[in-house]
């Protein structure tokens, strides 16, 4: 009765499947284990167990139950049933083995990982050494190559796309330069997006130093207007070399400025040198949690729904990506080839608004 | 000072530019017109001229002034400044000639049309007919060929897909059938993307008549669980011929549901099939209004951007449209091609859920 | 430690203490039942039982546990965990009788009733034979006498002023009169609050029959101007006594406009009047249904810490209630005194906006 | 015809009535003086004046148009159409007489201003010297004595409420303590409101020094359980006297945390303290920006239609305030007597759900 609008698939013989979700919160990750489970059981006849926190789970075998019950009513939640760690088995003596005789003992033929470039490095090592993997692409930054878009994207974006609807208010009755500072460590989409949805005057991302003495003057300029600027800042942005006297503490082992720093940074700064007020929003965690997006959410469930068809049919060493409107199947290489940050191109749409 | 990021345009003698929005309302609209203009005047250095409702303007030399001052503050804005209307200067004799004549009278070198099929179609004879003409596609139901998607879309769908997640309450604690009629006529897109992300037990569209044995059956067997179904239906959905017997009034001259009732007839027909109560939602025209989502801003901001670029160029008779990641130009023909309905595998992966 | 920052109570023989919801759904429920048990339990050091379903818990003895772990992370969600029914025990043969002994059999000592008119009366004749009841009051509708406002009413208006404010964008580019049906059988609170919160040009609400000649007169007199009026009617709403003409169906045993058909009614006859087209949303159930508002949450949450405060303190035969800012003790009797409909007064602030 | 609903007031020879908002930002002025001047034209006939930019505006003599057109489509949207300013004219040699001269020579005969506790001092002061004055109660922070809750307020605990909501995904599935700063300078009622109705775990206010100690030790028996902690801090909350040594800079004139400060430097110290990770997110002034909940709509509007209900009778010098679920009248000295703060009974309450 449940699938009577569902053309029947040949029978399979039904299999064992593992699945986790590694790295950090992103909205979408309980859609994405919802959509397995649900095809996997109802038309595959397949059987699930669920490893928890990451890596961690295979490692240790540590392992939850996950069927029909457990993934009901999880569509809506952010966060994770299976919960997520950064544990890198490869960083540890013997992990790749350790895993390879806890998915044995446990019986599992198959693992769909979810995860984003560090959790599916692991996995393309693991299919090299002949574990049937299948990876779904996870990163709220969108700077995954291989796929067009990630789940959790829409997400954030639309948080601090409201924020910065709700500065504009402040921007056109009073005198402050008001800064939203959001995620983006060394990509800027979501600085960009969210800028260009929320008609930010300025956007600054880690592609590119900025320079603040254009800053300044812009932020001068506008206040010769009605209206206040509005500057959205990646987290991982930062001044062009050595323009800005930096203080002690505030830059990171890499040189760059500290995480969730930079927003105060450039508000002292463009205090200091406008003798202006200068306000920041930091949105941090919030970014990340709640409720995903209908994008998200379609997303992350098409996603889910390919990586079972691909499991079930032993089509292993992929990950699966959005091309277009298309959820299609790459290798496991190409979505830790690269970094996608920001192109020019993409940047120069945005900058047409500057000002 | 304005554009210190942007690499300079080589000049170009400055054009005067009309811009015009038809059909129904659609979230983006003003999104779009802001584009247009914000890169037009700071960028190209060129002059717009707005027609208001549509063709009518053109049709009736109805125009007002539209400028970086008149786009001001209307990004996060539902609706379009400019006003629509349903009017079509090809229905009316000498309709084309007197849009030559006033576009001639007013000076207007060019035209950016923003619309759906019709819009686009009466674009497309006007440029068979010498003029400069850019078309920007338009359809909140997302059924426009020739675009991966359009804006609106996607507000559309999470404000469907929000209420989708409220009815879920009280399925889980009283025993009725929640039905909830969505926007829809020849296309189901808003029903299956809405109907997915909020986890709906069943999804009717129009591209299948639906049987109301089926429907029926499952809302018993549901019944027999905990939970209470949850059913999405287009408002152009309809049973397969002669299954139900509609009251009188109850058809449109297609012989289809009339639009809004649907929802209506379903619930009844439920009610005397199984003996159970249903109550329906419809949602009706808050799923075109509002304020847009970060993704059909985003969208939105990009065709007009797109546009103007091609304006500038001299590249008329040309829509602009997304594909995969990229906004690009095609045939102002492609855009009224064909109806972009749900495929069969689209409708497949949603059905895995039903039940 | 986990209470370090309160001031300790004496210490009181610890109670078993049963909780129960009952009626309709309404945001808040999960609130109450939460703030009741943490601190029943980690103040007073009292076990609580859940009773399934309402009255029908007690009535057949079907319990749940509940303690700490059972109202984690319930707070912001819709709905109860104990679920709901409209079993009403004094309408059974020997019910009350039944409610004592299944009472005394699971070693309840107090009882905690969650609910509206209904449950409350049903909690007054257990209390005045001699059954430890206290009472929170429960009603989405706002029309309980004895309490300033009750939780779930304040998410309702807002969820309703919502779609009211999207109908504007439409509202401002077609002719068409645009109907919003919202709650409200017996009092109009929700149609009001959200009417004068969503800017609606004419509110109905039960309390006052309309004047279908003044509505059309009205309508009519909108379409002259630029924008399209919006409508907001309760459900309970209805015409002047035989001024319109409703067909066999339309009205209910009471002779009223069967529920959720008013907004259909009205946009017929609107159209037959005017021969303008009106279009017609129904709330409905979504109304009830999703996470409640901050207003809701702390109301729920301070009724719940009175409650049980009431129950440890032996202060039976009382309800919470609201006053100003303080949540205070009344006689259960207080809330089912009467109903709480709109004052003419209330009406009057309205009608200043109306057209 | 426009006003059929409303009972005719005896006509009174019309008045001349200006309007200015004074003080930050805050959801609902609008709505206030669309309430005024939609009764005050279309129910009593007097005609208004807009003065920019609270009291600068009688002290400058600057002055706006302000009719039924003016306050169309204002009642949904942020900020002030009137502008706004923390100018004194006590303040200033001679400021009270040439704010009288400014209103003589522009023929006012009534002033209403809206603010908080400087604007009405200054109205008070004015009134004193026979200026004929009525006051709206203005203050995010809900820090106003007279009046049990003004606009605004619910609409900044949403917004931080819906923060905290989020946050809890990730607390959830990470170990890291999450620290989310609100507005309240001197008062705690937004962090105190927002946190109950989030589910914080700890709520650290200004009128209560928190004890470092303390929280670190919760912090950690937070950290063994499954759970991470949830910390809401008021911007000016601070640490017993002493008990934390903060860096030069960090204090302000006097002697309290810098604003904006203090989420980071609890971060840095419960760092420094527990060794575990902390993240600070800073809302700042998206509080206090966009479209206002329908409390706060229909409270600015009651508040509205009572204070030109009040310069239409003469009775001058007065404030309108919310008493329980009516608006009443209280003299302008009971607004600025004292800062309300929150009383140690309300706090007591949110302490039960701490740890």
């Amino acid at each position: 009765m449940k699938l009577w609008f569902v053309t029947p698939y040949r029978e399979e013989p039904a299999m064992r499947i593992g699945v986790l979700t590694g790295g950090g919160d992103c909205p979408g990750l309980n859609a994405v284990i919802r959509a397995v489970v649900r095809k996997g059981v109802s038309v595959y006849g397949h059987e699930f167990v669920g490893f928890r926190d990451g890596w961690r789970g295979p490692l240790e075998g540590d392992t939850m139950p996950l069927d029909i019950g457990s993934v009901r009513g999880i569509l809506p939640r952010g966060g994770t049933i299976l919960g997520s760690s950064r544990t890198n088995p490869i960083k540890i003596e013997g992990g790749v083995d350790r895993i390879k005789e806890n998915l044995a003992s446990t019986g599992v033929d198959a693992l769909i990982a979810i995860g984003g470039e560090d959790t599916l490095g692991v996995a393309k090592q693991l299919y090299d050494r002949d574990v049937n993997v299948v990876g779904v692409p996870k990163t709220i930054d969108n700077d995954l190559s291989g796929t067009d878009y990630t789940f959790g994207f829409d997400t954030a974006v639309n948080i601090a796309m409201e924020a910065i609807d709700r500065l504009h208010t402040t921007a056109e009755s009073h005198h402050r330069a008001l800064i939203c500072e959001v995620m983006g460590r060394h990509a800027g989409w979501i600085a960009l997006h969210a800028g260009m949805a929320g008609g930010a005057n300025v956007i600054l991302i880690p592609e590119k130093p900025f320079d603040i003495d254009r800053v300044c003057e812009y932020v001068e300029s506008r206040f010769r207007t009605r209206y206040s600027p509005i500057i959205v800042v990646a987290e991982g942005a930062h001044p062009i070399e050595g323009q800005m006297e930096l203080q002690a503490g505030t830059l990171d082992a890499f040189g760059h400025v500290r995480l969730g720093g930079i927003g105060e940074v450039l508000a002292k700064e463009i205090e200091k040198r406008t003798g202006k007020e200068a306000r920041t929003t930091v949105l941090g965690h919030i970014q990340r949690g709640g409720t995903p997006t209908a994008y998200d959410r379609v997303l992350a469930t098409r996603f889910g729904l390919q990586a079972i068809d691909a499991a079930h049919e032993g089509d292993y060493g992929k990950m699966v990506a959005l091309r277009g409107t298309d959820i299609v199947r790459v290798g496991l290489d190409e979505a830790t080839a690269e970094l996608k940050t920001v192109p020019v191109s993409r940047y120069s749409e945005a900058e047409v608004f500057f000002g």
